[in-house]
């Protein structure tokens, strides 16, 4: 088995690794990603960190950009196990705070959706998101847009 | 300690089950609920489902408004002790997938938002959400904006 | 608070019990009351144990097949909080065993759809169930058939 | 101790990455790789993701076609310490998608097979799976077939 | 839903509980159970105990036997939802020495019905259990024979 | 700290490796090594697997008969850290189905104790297991016998 | 079921409320206890806070002692389900002490009584506690003698 | 960043696999190192398994002891991060013992202390241990001596 | 066991339910409680909060200022088991964010607590807090001063 | 690949490991680190702990002082992932105790910071922190002054 673990291609949160210490590195912005991907910044960051499958074009163009070994450009192209929280209650105060919202407003949104749409989900699979700066006098605000296709409960 | 559990004013569980209880029997929507309450739908909900807190007229509203005993304005003034969750990774198939979302986009907010403002959060109390529907051919879909004021962290 | 609790409908839970009570003694089969609510045996079950919602004329024909107190309908028309599970990881050996198809087969369910379908999931919600005995000289076994919708994670 | 670990064979979960990286790199599907070891796709994979014992044919024909070292032949014949979740409640949401159909649809699953077969259960050892593409005009479906012998409690 | 609680059968807990009195009260010995119902002692306790589905004859002995209310042997006739543990590590003494054995042995025993029987897990539902005094000189034992089916994995 | 790593013994779960790789690969069974070192196969097996701590002859046997580096003899003398099972509540499906006869028996095993012996415990250190094949017509089956002393509960 | 619930015998948990307060309200001291009791005030108090069986002179001391129903004789004959700790980490800072006494020295107490008695375990069921105050000028101290039977592993 | 990882001290828990090495190595006993250290046997353990933090002297005498490379002093003098357990429930059958006497005494310790003593509990932190064998004809037994200050709660 | 449940006195939770149910609706605020105790807001709060030990004459001037059942009284005087979350993480957001300031600071206050005073500990017994409010042009500030005393680890 | 893992740059761990590693071993003290990011000993120690980010000065202020590879200034100057705990509940007795006021005096918080300020929380991130000695004649004590920005909920 000489050679063994070199004869491995990286694994994906090695990648993850790299592309971080690469964007940190040359001071890139997603915006920046977004646009060598050709898509949205949201998906962009999403994908880099492991959590969206990449087209061939776009592992390519995430290989070109970052610097990555050829051989990151198949794995970027497999569907990720995903994930990104490391427990089951984030500990880290800024995701935090989105699980609080779940936490606080989780049956509110249930309210919501069920008297608008019926008995059903809003899919977190055909989803996308939009995050802005929505500026405010008394200090600017981070706007979150989720849209996802409502699925109903069928009977059958 | 005679009469002692009947002088007891009911728990905030009890006046979320009433309310909700006297909502479907009513045939209430939020919409009518928030127009009671003089606010908007997502607030009159999570209000409603103990999670918020409500000035006198709004609690003396929604005693009127749901026939709830009299005592239960002021338990409706107190702040409630908040969490919707019975557990850290929610069952509901409806709430999982917001959980899903924190899951699957928590690395990617933290990134857009430090990127966007620096090292800091997004208010989940200085915070505000709306929830409609989006008109869409291929199904339609759920449109939840959250707005949360950006907060720095400092050096001290 | 006079009389509250009397006021208060029965709770999901209670009707699930109420109904599990009756159909043990009144001797009812699932087919029987699938037969009642015009549906599969594998919806009925589960909209009986508190799964699923039940349309106007389904929840009548359930309090009147098992005796149900009148107010009881409109509680089976409110979308439910789901999960039937007590614990994360469940210990009845019959639902341990699914548990266990999951465990052991989850990355063998992942590699395969990815590789039919692309990046994506089996639905859950627009999703149907068929149980049936499949005759086996060598002892019945139990044919399970699930159906989901492919859902895509698309690029935005 | 000199060149301990160069003596010791690949562990079953490196064998799984090589097997895996092979896979991806010479773009082999599951029903070739299925072809290779004479049994079905589902079996294959779960066998090559580390869930079951191979044959002593079927190993040496996995190290030939994922050119694997020779000392793995021996190490896929012996069976594995089985379970491929990271989690009690895996974060993957393809895969939990099944974890939320057990969730959901337990208790349904414990009363249909009770009703149709006694108390006992659905074998997850003598169990066989089959996964399919369902074609459907509103979008095509994955549709799964378990088939699990019946195992009756005994009185003794 | 006047009379609605009163209506209700009994729960399978509180038969369990009026057994466990009426044993006490009675001062009867699991043999005495174990010959009313025509089994073993210790299928007899297991089922008394809420863990076996007992046959009619038998639940009807069982409410003569320990005075329970009619409705009681209907219930005692459902499969129960198995599970006698209140944790995942049991806090019980007596309990968690099993638990430890499983600790302790639980790999030695992978191996040694691997090797003997090859692939496969011993039942735990064709399954019977024998418990007896072993007398010796340097203190009395508690000798537990297991005897479960062996199932095999199989290629499919 | 030049050579540190060099100049540490291995630790128990490498000699564990160790161990395990050499018996696949020298075609051992329990049986032999149980032989080798005169105890009998489910001591011995536990012993290999870090359970047991070996006496100085039984350690220098097994460092003989795997092949291990001369060092391994002193750990494998030293009590180690019991404990098998990576989880609570293990996820391999053979090792589970003990731990369901724990979670199914545990109180019917408490019963049948205290009725033989009064309050106490069985030992699971001043203990010894058997496990044998018991054949049957209608398939062969595991028997396991454990033998563990009874401990009592005294005032003082 | 008419009177159901009234023919049952108090349970454990309810005896040892109605000692606590019965204890409480006739300013009784451990010691008294021990004295009606015949016993030490450790084993006294862990067997009215429900951790040990009583014998039945024992027993029918505690009904005249505490003014409880003729019933709770038999049930505190019985041996309890044990643990006291109503978390895996318990809350209370006094026991939580103890908690953290088991954290830092449990490898301590390992290697000690390895080194002392060899491969075994000091009991926890042949064990007697002792608590008393140790004078000290610099603020008395409490004093606590555990003595548990050693228990050797025996190969076998 | 060449040579890296070679700059960087020894890790407390690399010090404490080489002290245990070392130990065994050598043949030292407890009470050896104990009088190394000019201390008790039971705060040498503890502080060699890396959970007190030794004096200069101690780490220097530790080091010459132990043959640890120089540098291993000052992590020796260094406040560690305490707990020595893997898990909130600890799996090793000797240290859970320790588990079960909290788990069990728990309530009976606060009961006692606290009316010996008033509301306060007994410190871990002004604390210090004793073990000694205890012998007895029926088998000699290990005792524990705790001694912790006393420290109450005060109102302000 | 006729009036059993009338003879209990009430439990602390239910008294401490009352003291909240009668300071909202008599609108006493916590420095009026703290008058009546001649103590703290912090600690009056907190032991009406059933987390500390009222003196007699403490306890009866609770029952007057909150009109409590006579037996209140003996019962606050009870050393309380203590603990006021109902998770090991706690849900609620104010509460919370405590808990993330141990988190994010747990390691930054260990360091500065053994760089000032050496190894130790803030003693959460021998502690007192004071609230106030900060005023500040930039939105008012909490202040909250915790003082305990540092207790030293010795050698022993 | 080849160099792979030498072209990342160091890892926040490792450098917080090298920080620590550094400071001990040049006997600098947190004052001294404080001067340096010309910044407060707390905001200095969480930093360097990696829980705060530094600004480029800061960054390269303490590459200097604890002579980091110069990769390593980039990494500083990055928002960290938060959170120093391992687990739920700490198991340091040091931090354990913060843990411990969080859950006696968490309700006591929410109430008294409710009262004086209305519905909100006091903010983790708009936050400093202060720690001194406070002299007593009966031992000196850790004060700590907490003061964080009240944020209110607000209706919308």
């Amino acid at each position: 088995m000489s050679g063994g673990s070199n004869d491995m291609p990286p694994s994906r949160s090695e990648i993850v690794q790299q592309i971080m210490a690469a964007k940190v590195g040359n001071g890139l912005r997603w915006t920046d990603v977004a646009e060598a991907l050709e898509t949205s910044k949201e998906w962009a960051a999403a994908a880099c960190l492991g959590q969206m499958t990449m087209a061939a074009e776009q592992a390519d163009a995430a290989v070109e950009l970052f610097g990555l070994p050829a051989e990151a450009s198949a794995v970027l192209q497999v569907p990720p196990s995903r994930g990104s929280l490391d427990q089951a209650v984030p500990s880290d105060p800024l995701i935090y705070r989105f699980y609080e919202v779940v936490s606080v407003y989780g049956t509110t949104l249930k309210e919501l959706i069920h008297e608008e749409f019926g008995d059903g989900i809003m899919s977190a699979i055909d989803f996308r998101m939009n995050l802005e700066r929505e500026p405010d006098p008394a200090g600017d605000r981070v706007r979150i847009t989720m849209s996802g296709k409502f699925l109903p409960y069928r009977t059958y």
